[in-house]
C-alpha cells in the first residue's frame, strides 16, 4: 500500500458553470493523526447538489475557497484512532472532503452500523433519506388525500420524498427532465403522475396534474419551477423549501419567482427551509421507520454508484446537469 | 333627507398606477332591501392598501370590475332591517362599498358595540388591530429579547405590530419612508429603532439597527424592503407576510426578491401568509388583550379620518403613496 493520498483540490472557483477544468489531481502525504484525531480511509464520496453552492459563498458552512482539498461527505473507514472514540475499522461518516485518506478530529465523525449494502448509509439512511423524511413530514406535513408535488423528483431526495408520501395517503406528482426519467417514476416508484418540465409549460401541466391544486411542495430546485407550483398552490398549503440546484451553477442568485410574496399572502401558504441537522433529535426515530419501509420493499432504493476517485469532477458536473437517478456517488477505496 | 344614494364607481381598471381618474361620482335610487336584507347608512369607509389589490386580479375575494361600485369595508348603522338578526339603529361591518347607503343580506354584517370613539372599530379593534394581533403573534411567533422589524411601521397595521412587540418584550425597529415617520417611531410609539427607506441601502441601514440579524419579520410591503430583510435575518427567523403594497399600484406582479428560496433553505426561515378572517375564532380574546392595552394607554391609537365620500379617490391614491401615518379612514356619513 502507498503511503500517499490521491486528492482532488477546487483549483479555481468557478464563474459561471462549473467543469472538471476547475479541479485538479494532486498526491500529498498520507496524514498522520494527532491527539484527539482519527486517520481514516475514504471508502464512498456522496455527491450532492449543495457542494456546488458551497463554492458560491457562506452558506450553513463556510465559503470554498481555490486551492483546498474539494469538500464533501464520505463513508469511511477508520485506519488508526488517536481518541478513545474509535477504533480501527469502525465505520463512519464525516466531511472528509475528495482524498483517499484524512485526519479528522474525533467530533467530525459519526459512527455508522454495518449493513448490506454498505452504499444504503450514503442514500436512503444517510442524509438524502434523511433530508426526504424530515422535509416532507416535519416542514411539509402532509395528511392522507392530499396532493404532494416534488422536483427533481428522480434524485436521491426526490425518488423518496414521493414513494413516503404514498406510503402517506398522498396523491404524488414528481417533477423530473425528461421523459425516461418521468416514465420511471409512475412505472416504478408508485408516482401517481409526473411531469417533464422540458417539454416546457410546467406551470399548466401542473394544473393538469393537480386540478385542487397543490397541499405540499417539496421544492429542490428553486427557480421557474418553484414558481410554477407557487401558481398552483392550495390555499393554507405548506412549501418545504430543501435547496435551489437550479440557482447553484452560475454567478449572482438572480430574482426570485413572481408571487413573493404576494401569493404567499392571499393562499395562506408556510414555507419552511430546513437542513437535516436541524433534526437531528429524531434521526434514530426515522432512521428505524426508513428502515422497516425498506426491508419490506416498500421503499426502493435507486443507486448510481461510478467507480474512481478520478472521476468525481465529471461526476458531479453530470449531477447539476441531471444525469443521475437516485442516488448518485464515487466509490474511492 | 334625499331619498338617493351617492356612489362612486370604479370606472375604468388602471393598467398603471392608480389615480382619481380612475373613478366616477354617480347617484342612484336609495335601494330597497327585499326579505332577509338589511338596509344600511355608511358611516366611515376604511380604506386599506388591499383595495387596489383588488383591481389586479382573484384574490382572497374576486375581481374588481370596471363599473363596479368600488369594494371597501366600512362601518355602518342599519335604517332598516328584514333580517329578524338586525334592526334599525344596530352598528355593522360589511363590505358596503364607496356609498352612502347599501343593502346587504343579513349574513355579510358583523354586529359592532357601540364605543367612544366609534372610529377604533376600524382601527385597533377592526382588521388593522386584528391584523396586527395575529400576524404578530401567530405568525411571527416572538420571544422576548427577540429584534422584531415590520415595515409601512407608520401605518395602520405596522404601527400597533410595532407596539404590541414591545409591549412582548422584543427589540423593535421599523422601517418606513420619511424622516418625519421616522421619527415619530422611536419619539412617539415607542420603537427602538427607525429605518427610512427614502434614504437607501435598507439593507445596509437594516444590518447596522440588527447587528444580531432578524428574529421576526412582519412583511407589509413586499418587493425591496421583503429583499433586504430576507438577506438580514437570523438563523431560524420567521416572516409573517401581511401583503405587498409594493406590488399593488401597477401592472403584472414583478419578479421576486433574490434570495428566495436559497436564503430560506440556508437560514432555515419560516414564511407564512395569513389574513385576518383565518383567526376568526381568537377573535373574542383578541379583541378583549387590545382594549386592555388602549385603555390602559399602553397602546396607541393614530387614525388619519378624512371628510367626504367624494375624498375617497384621492384618499386611497394618498395612502399607496405612504401619506397616512395611522388608520386612514373617510367619513361618509
Amino acid at each position: 500500500m502507498t503511503q500517499g493520498n490521491q486528492q482532488i483540490v477546487l483549483a479555481e472557483i468557478p464563474q459561471g458553470k462549473l467543469s472538471p477544468e476547475h479541479f485538479r489531481a494532486v498526491e500529498a502525504d498520507r496524514p498522520v493523526p494527532q491527539d484527539g484525531e482519527v486517520l481514516v480511509r475514504i471508502l464512498y464520496v456522496s455527491l450532492d447538489a449543495a457542494n456546488r453552492a458551497w463554492m458560491q459563498g457562506a452558506t450553513y458552512r463556510s465559503a470554498l475557497k481555490a486551492g483546498d482539498v474539494m469538500a464533501g461527505g464520505a463513508l469511511a473507514e477508520v485506519v488508526e484512532s488517536r481518541s478513545p472514540a474509535f477504533m480501527a475499522g469502525d465505520l463512519v461518516f464525516a466531511d472528509t472532503g475528495w482524498q483517499t485518506y484524512a485526519t479528522l478530529p474525533a467530533r467530525r465523525l459519526a459512527r455508522l452500523p454495518r449493513l448490506d449494502p454498505l452504499t444504503h448509509l450514503l442514500s436512503v439512511y444517510g442524509v438524502a433519506g434523511l433530508t426526504a423524511y424530515f422535509g416532507l413530514l416535519e416542514c411539509g406535513r402532509p395528511k392522507p388525500g392530499e396532493t404532494v408535488v416534488v422536483s427533481a423528483a428522480a434524485g436521491s431526495v426526490g425518488s423518496i420524498v414521493g414513494q413516503i408520501a404514498r406510503l402517506k395517503g398522498c396523491r404524488v406528482v414528481g417533477i423530473a427532465g425528461g421523459a425516461g426519467k418521468a416514465d420511471l417514476l409512475t412505472s416504478e416508484l408508485g408516482f401517481d403522475a409526473a411531469v417533464d418540465y422540458k417539454v416546457g409549460d410546467t406551470r399548466r401541466a401542473l394544473r393538469a396534474a393537480c386540478p385542487d391544486g397543490i397541499d405540499v411542495y417539496f421544492d429542490n430546485v428553486g427557480g421557474e419551477i418553484f414558481e410554477a407550483c407557487l401558481f398552483n398552490m392550495a390555499n393554507h398549503g405548506r412549501i418545504a423549501c430543501c435547496g435551489a440546484v437550479s440557482q447553484y451553477d452560475g454567478v449572482a442568485p438572480k430574482a426570485g419567482p413572481r408571487g413573493v410574496p404576494g401569493l404567499i399572502v392571499t393562499k395562506r401558504l408556510r414555507l419552511r427551509g430546513f437542513i437535516v441537522s436541524d433534526f437531528d433529535d429524531q434521526r434514530a426515530a426515522a432512521l428505524e421507520q426508513l428502515t422497516s419501509w425498506v426491508e419490506s420493499g416498500q421503499l426502493k432504493v435507486r443507486e448510481d454508484v461510478i467507480d474512481g476517485l478520478e472521476n468525481l469532477p465529471a461526476a458531479l458536473v453530470g449531477l447539476l446537469a441531471g444525469e443521475n437517478i437516485g442516488k448518485r456517488m464515487v466509490k474511492v477505496g
